[in-house]
């Protein structure tokens, strides 16, 4: 079995969480309430800044063969995947002004951290772990709840989530997959305990933009 | 004033909640459930764990002098404290493999998480100044409330606290004070971004074991 | 007086050096031995690779801001400037496999790994300070040594060295430039300290390759 | 066959040349000139200082087990082997402000930073074996040279090289060996490219302060 395969079937009691979380089932049936979107927006603003950050940890400690394809995915991230979000913000009365002064709540920081802390202390592969679960678990979650979208009625929520079923996102999916089938044998036991970890997060993510989470102090 | 005066000040309403939480008036008191101190010291082992690897990112990336100066606070970490831990942990009928075994909860994880990708990202002085809170605040959590200790029935906490009213650990925090006090005023914004943020996560860490908490998946 | 003007005075007895190595007079002139050039060439190739990981150590640690024009540059050197090379290779008889299998000469690997490490240890200026000599030396270069173009019968030599005189190029350099005015004067003296030994560094790549230096052993 | 009698195998080519170069040749016989010494004593103290971060940057991306040998390694490094050449250095007519005067030259630099570099950029293996070589060899070379050290008559060399046969240097040798014998055969390739280039920078080492090398510029 491929790594990226035993990893996701190792995890597969979290993505079930996942892919049944109410924020994710509200939001493809478009019954998710605007405020709770709109939070959810300017925090994964934030998460992405924070990924691209990871893309440049991995780079810079990869051969160049590597190198090259995570830096053209941190420069994509950095500007056409955040180009998107500025044309989101505005439909939604919101400016990327709003979204950097934004404060990452504590889950989301605690996942942006790990994440770009696990790619400084591993290896790339253990890297490529950490942002995988965003990256791949997005398209599944798109193909899981595909029906929903033709009678969800909010055009905002389909047109998000249709991104998430075009061939350029299978595409940079099934890339993401490629490289981090590259790993090691030897590293198995050490990813899976990363790819986990950020599966947790993901899972966490959902649930902490549902409780619009705030920090304690 | 002092950078690491000017922080305390700029923090104070943090610290003034960490004076007051629960955890801390039950266990100076004595009242504190034993679980909960249990939960406690296992969670503390790992953070001691984590706090002594940031110590040595920022010996790392300091001049020599400096490195000299942390390399001593990480050694004395990593044996002296430790080896304390290891005497509680048996009063308590818990075992080093039990601490090790200890999954770190996600407050404990994205704190130590926080520390160290600061100490990577920034200069020696933000790194300090992510460790300060935890051991400044321990000190100042004793002293005021010292006078609680006498009617403490419970020797266990009373030997656990009056380790920070000793005059070892008063030395090693103002020996931390004055490491700090050498940063350049300009970095000043930034370390307290560093400091208060520290700081929220030594509240949060009370609050996190006063609740036992859990990874939610 | 900017920043980068301040550092170019403070090591100008350094570029005055490598404006009249015998590496480069011969370049310009049109009478280096083709071999040197080859040399140069395999060299060179192999030093671009370390910058780009430089500048995705610099990205790594920048605000966003920052790293989103770092990572379009370390893009930009990844593809653009490397494909240049590829032609280059490929008009001088060689390939690109031969570059990846050329060792980097020790003053080579010398300058690389002391431009990542800087980058590694101190903060994102720190970091371009380490690049800037490299990229601004040769605008200045060629700005210098124009005239000699005029009477190179070498046209190999003369495309090459028209690249530096592009308005392109001149932007890129400007950029550069501007990227490490906006750094704090209270890290000058740091600054110059790297942006000297970075100065230093390219004097002796110069004539590393005009000596076709090689491991020792 | 243990790994690190393998790596020592694969570099022996290298060793042969360290065992028999002029330097260590005359400094055993003690014919070397005094000149020579003071400067590689100077050197020495800052490649040490150098050493001590590197292990300060493998502790760092240890599991805790290993960070705690490793801190103690550079805490003795830090401390006692530096101690030790303050007193060379008193019996020399210097200062440790010499040391620390003395900029290192480029072998010297560029052998930190190698070594630095690939500690960050690494596991905590792969700088485990730059380190490796320097003390190695120095046992290796006292044991080689141990007879003739019965007619030398310049006592500094003989109490210098003495320490190198001493029961505390083989202890420590044979720890830092235990230590790289951890590592998963898988990563021996890896490990076979730096201990191989550390040893060559222990050559270029001995040659540089034979020579006296100072920058070019």
């Amino acid at each position: 079995m491929k790594i990226s395969d035993a990893l996701r079937q190792k995890a597969d009691y979290i993505w079930q969480r996942i892919l049944n979380h109410p924020f994710v089932i509200e939001l493809y049936q478009g019954t998710l309430p605007i405020e709770k979107f709109k939070f959810y927006v300017l925090q994964d603003y934030n998460y992405l800044v924070g990924l691209t950050r990871t893309l440049t940890i991995i780079a810079s400690k990869s051969n160049f063969d590597l190198m090259r394809k995570v830096l053209k995915l941190a420069q994509e991230e950095a500007n056409t995947e955040l180009a998107n979000y500025e044309r989101l913000l505005e439909e939604l009365g919101l400016t990327i002004e709003d979204a950097i002064k934004e404060e990452p709540s504590p889950t989301n920081y605690a996942y942006m951290n790990f994440m770009n802390l696990t790619a400084f202390l591993g290896t790339p592969y253990e890297g490529l772990a950490t942002i995988m679960p965003c990256f791949w678990s997005y398209m599944e979650i798109a193909r899981h709840h595909e029906k929903l979208l033709k009678s969800n009625e909010n055009s905002l929520y389909v047109n998000w989530a249709e991104v998430y079923l075009s061939k350029e996102y299978i595409e940079l999916v099934e890339d993401l997959k490629e490289l981090l089938n590259k790993a090691s044998e030897a590293e198995f036991h050490r990813l899976e305990s990363v790819f986990k970890r950020a599966s947790k997060y993901e899972y966490m993510f959902w649930d902490m933009t549902y409780r619009m989470e705030r920090w304690p102090i």
